[in-house]
């Protein structure tokens, strides 16, 4: 019988591997040959899964976008309304190491999607997706009485994306270590409303 | 006698050649060969102002803040608390093409600083100059009672600040027209304040 391969897990692993070199060397210094090492795979066992390095930073960020939702999913279950919109930022704000690292994922797949309509897709539908989620806690947070603020969540929605978005940036560049400031200006801005 | 070069005004050319190369093309596309003939010098004139593609992008970068700043300094004269606070902001912000243009050199420089301290440290040196600025202006505006807010400036300046900076991304990443929703959001932000 054939040995059976998890191309899933591999994908997965691949991923790791990017990530691990992106955030080491960066994106020009994570070539194909050097993923494939960091992973443990013969240099040309890559092909199969990711003909290109363009399409193997699509599907890291992908995993990034799709990982930090299952954390937000964890968060935020049997929660709703402010609480709930505290636990959905404090998993995007590069509050640990892993975050951090993902922010270094998050900032060359920017770059790349500068000049490519296709990432910018990706990154727009995501975004989306967390306006519309930031959107929903604040409308749930006006009906228990917990914001009050004079300007519209669509307003406040897109001011808290661009603050979360905007904290990525220093956390990439930093040392590694926690801003200390991000979670109190959270909730600064929680306190705001 | 020999032709007078304004060394200073030929480099600014080469800026304004890479800024309009990474704008169309990435930074990746932007090599020194079509930098130099988009600003039309010959191929090796480019070396003894700019080395390498790094030093050109680092004096691109510093370029960028210190035109940003210009226009500030002209919009904020005369202004104090919450007046310069919006007018600084709305240089800032990718409000026209400009502007746009300019967070789509930004962002490939970020890529570079996260594994560059040296481009880290100059990110980390200009956001301190404009937290101080916030800062000041936010001061201002508590004397003369425009603002009110429970929560330390400090804290709304980093908010601010990471709004900013998150509204970038949008904007680099667009199709070229300015995000309708900015301008709302600066109000939006000054108005909970």
């Amino acid at each position: 019988m054939p040995k059976i391969v998890d191309h899933d897990e591999r994908r997965l692993e691949l991923v790791d591997a990017t990530w691990r070199i992106i955030a080491r060397q960066g994106l020009e210094g994570a070539t194909m040959r050097e993923i494939a090492m960091e992973a443990g795979f013969a240099n040309g066992a890559l092909k199969p899964y990711f003909p290109t390095k363009d399409t193997l930073l699509e599907f890291a960020f992908g995993h990034v976008f799709n990982r930090t939702n299952q954390r937000i999913a964890d968060v935020t279950r049997g929660k709703s309304g402010l609480p709930a919109l505290r636990a959905f930022c404090r998993e995007v704000l590069p509050l640990d190491e892993e975050r951090i690292n993902e922010a270094r994922i998050v900032i060359p797949f920017w770059q790349k999607a500068v000049n490519d309509p296709q990432k910018a897709d990706i990154h727009q539908q995501s975004m989306s997706e967390w306006l519309a989620t930031i959107r929903r806690y604040l409308a749930e947070a006006r009906d228990s009485g917990d914001v009050r603020a004079a300007v519209d969540d669509s307003v406040l929605a897109g001011q808290l994306l661009n603050m979360l978005l905007g904290a990525q940036i220093a956390a990439a560049l930093g040392n590694g270590t926690p801003n200390p400031g991000l979670e109190e200006q959270l909730e600064g801005f929680l306190a705001l409303l």
